[in-house]
């Protein structure tokens, strides 16, 4: 009873053909991939109206994760695709979503996968995080272009470290020179076109100020499970208390020191053998693999920020 | 502009109404909550069609996973909705819903999640999972009805152990009366409406008969971290070659022994001092919180066979 | 050259014959085995002299575990033994070794480890620890005598939980009686000769007068992983602030609420998807096998206050 | 009643002077640290001859582990120590404990943790595990002394990695050549006094000719939770099998390929989503740290074969 087939379906049918013609290979590559993704109040029909909108336009789902806070009553949904046919361009893709983002008040983006987001690594004297960031960046791991390494220490505290061509900026900083030192680095996201700041073991405590200018497009790495032994020497407090796990906590930059949102937090085992050397070393493993962890998520359009909390669409 | 209006979103806006009417408590009663779970080949369209067909039949997707399989180029979905007006009911919706499924040739099941699930429980003389699963469905932490609990151990073994009225069937077995106690096992599921069966550390290994009928509708914990220690005395096995994590596997069952798909596994530390006993007896922790996992997820739909692996939508 | 042969060495030749006497399964017997404790400053020959002590008195050290915190210069001990030949009495045993106790002003115990601890259990609404605890002391995997069961909750509370003849006694308490209904639980734990007291979800904050009384002879499980999210509805606040892991601590009690030495922690993982009730319920497991293991590392003798923080030298 | 006081106690009222002296720091400083370990058949006295042999000499116990394997009836035990008085010599100390090694019949080493061992790295064409553990050399986590590098593929391969001067040999092979290859790793082994070869994703398997030379001398990270996907791909093998958990494992080398004792074991979780290729990024995480585990405790002494199994004493 063709009559009573409903237009997607008919639609469906039709966009098989196309389907099984990029079947063969152009499926794998993910050059042509789109990141979409979108929050607002929840309402009914948004995802009929997100999804017939993508496959009249021409689109394939390739993953969706969507999220309803039922405390905040907030829509949460993180979509990849891929064009069924030649693409027609993610710009006229943009245009047309337009309509409906207007229409549920989404706060929204549209990327294409290939475009990489431009990072900026701050660091102090410990290069744990960074050389490791480093080697999964050139590896491939983690998919970014770093735009600049800054450090308030020389070139040299990491001269067995290949930046591989990273412009490295040394910034140094007193209490005195702090305003002029951050105005230096301000500038240097915008000049670099910066998307993304890490705090890769920086030491510094940023200003308000840059705090709020870098607020949402910058992540830290505080070195303690969080709120458990938030400001300086974690490690010392979580030896004092006697402990028996210690952890580390990727998480927004708000002006809110070691508050903000947090994206990921691991830990592992000690024992009354461990002095607080030991807590540093051990420390140091777990460190970069939750800031690594959290920055692939964010870069990968994962995250997004739910008031204090974070909505993480994992791996 | 509302000429340009698509219809799904004045459809949507249609519905504010209907769900700021709801919006006063009727959302947050799980009491009319529908889950609907499909397979089928991946297509472009899927998600627009279900997606659409459930909001213009008045109903709201609370959650919803989906995975695209590359490999096996299937598709699956689990989706909880409830309605936005007065429910129409779940008959008419499987009605209509079986057009798309017939259309996608899909595998689907759609449920009232009030609709508890009847699960048997087979143990035999170890009783921690039993005594667990047991405290779990008391609390409401498992939600199903307990059809009736099969043991080759007679009720005195579990003295201490109040089943509540849950039906207690004391099924010896020896070599020459396995068959008859397997048909006679087999004749209580059917009289007994058994959904699922679990086997809580029930020690005898299911003839390939009893397998097959269960295939798909039993699920075995194995005290060890499959594929290693497959068959008898895993722990002892796991003692001579001294590795240094134990686990446990829990897995549905099928006529090869300690091969069916993976639902869930744990595993915990143990050292040089740990004996063959320390090790088991640290192993039923980790089975029975493996257990109580897997099983809590397949009674809420959130587990798909894909082959030899499972699909697990998790919490 | 016999006359090269230090004394210690001439001793063991002799009591070789002893042992190879007792090596047919009288080792295997645990109701003879001692278990020693010692903590003191630190100090040369400490080592030597109690093992000396141990070997001339015909004992075999069967377990040793030592240290020496270098922040505080203290030294702690655990030993088990058992005779090499027929057994002397722990009472000579222990006569003997105050000499070397009041030498090295140690703190010392020596118990055999036959003799089991009596505990009371004080429990509140909640009974997924006493439900554990109680089923862990049935199958022999806790090794205690529970004296008696304390609730501020009626036995009906607990009806389908078979407490098998422990005493259980209902002790209400409201503002203006709790200085009585103290009052009376510290007499119940006099009049039964108790050792130590478990809170397994005690949910009254204890007066400091009974804390102190109690203090080091209490064990509290706490439902967060502290210093995280001290005080009241714990897994509310780690909601609030959106952490990755929850867990939960086990510590002595002390006057000084939730800042007690702590024995044991774990976490587990957790996402955005988690309503402050599924924390609840994920934070039930975490409970029960924290505090189980904290119990039973006490019992057995292999946790020691160190300050604020502990020594344990676990299985 | 100074008759009374046996005369180990009367030696240590005598050098508590000598501890008061040396409490000035020298304590602190590693340099003059001694690690002594033994094993032999479990037998009275041995705790007492050792430690009493170690104070009359003039040393102090920081760190002691022992075990008593009741299985095998070994013994098991690793000794820290520093001389009280002016260090008499390692030399001395060990001709003194000659006699108490040959009655006992043990094995033991003894040696300054100032010596470190010589450690050649064999690598293939994935250098994550290579990479860190330089970073943990070069950072002093890892104390060891490369004797060389040596790999089947050029040094052009790993041209971001700064080798810091340490020797790096490229030699290739074929089936052909295999013999003359491993001669060549022989030679190197030997020229270099190289005391441990470690196989960092070594992806080329020793002929038994050489597995039985470097046997106890060796260690290899499988990337697979053995024993489960022994041999090739274990990646692929755990993608097919669709285990939740996947993990890396340390151990020694020895003829039976994937056999050999296990020092150190980890495990991260997976999901349905992640691909063959995810499993490899992820394990990469697992290997490097599973590997410098192991391999840090063996430097320090700290693990024991034990037949198929090892016994650990770890940090």
């Amino acid at each position: 009873m063709p009559a009573a087939i409903p237009p997607l379906i008919r639609a469906s049918v039709m966009v098989d053909h196309g389907l099984s013609r990029n079947a063969n290979g152009s499926n794998d590559m993910s050059s042509d991939h789109i990141i979409l993704t979108l929050s607002c109040v929840n309402k009914p029909g948004i995802v009929a109206a997100v999804s017939t909108y993508l496959f009249e336009s021409g689109y394939n789902i390739l993953e969706a994760n969507q999220f309803d806070d039922t405390e905040t009553h907030l829509f949460f949904m993180r979509v990849v695709l891929n064009p069924v046919r030649e693409d027609t361009g993610i710009a006229a893709l943009k245009v047309g979503f337009e309509l409906i983002g207007d229409h549920f008040e989404m706060k929204w983006t549209m990327r294409s996968k290939a475009n990489k987001q431009r990072v900026m690594i701050l660091v102090s004297k410990f290069d744990h995080c960074l050389t490791d960031l480093i080697y999964r960046w050139r590896i491939g791991d983690i998919s970014m272009d770093i735009s600049a390494i800054v450090s308030n220490y020389p070139r040299s505290t990491y001269e067995h470290l290949d930046l591989d061509g990273i412009p490295f900026h040394y910034l140094p900083i007193t209490k005195e020179t702090k305003l002029e030192q951050e105005a230096l680095i301000w500038n240097l996201v915008e000049e670099t076109k910066t998307d993304f700041v890490v705090l890769a073991r920086y030491m510094q405590i940023l200003s308000d100020g840059l705090s709020a200018k870098l607020s949402g497009k910058c992540i830290n790495i505080h070195h303690s499970f969080l709120p458990g032994f938030k400001g300086a020497k974690p490690y010392s407090q979580a030896y004092d208390r006697g402990v028996k796990l210690i952890g580390a906590t990727a998480h927004y930059v708000t002006a809110d020191l070691d508050e903000g949102p947090i994206i990921e937090q691991d830990v592992e085992r000690i024992n009354h053998f461990a002095t607080p050397d030991d807590l540093v070393r051990k420390g140091r493993d777990i460190e970069r693999r939750v800031l690594a962890r959290a920055l692939t998520w964010h870069l990968e359009d994962r995250v997004f920020p739910n008031g204090r909390r974070t909505v993480v669409f994992t791996e």
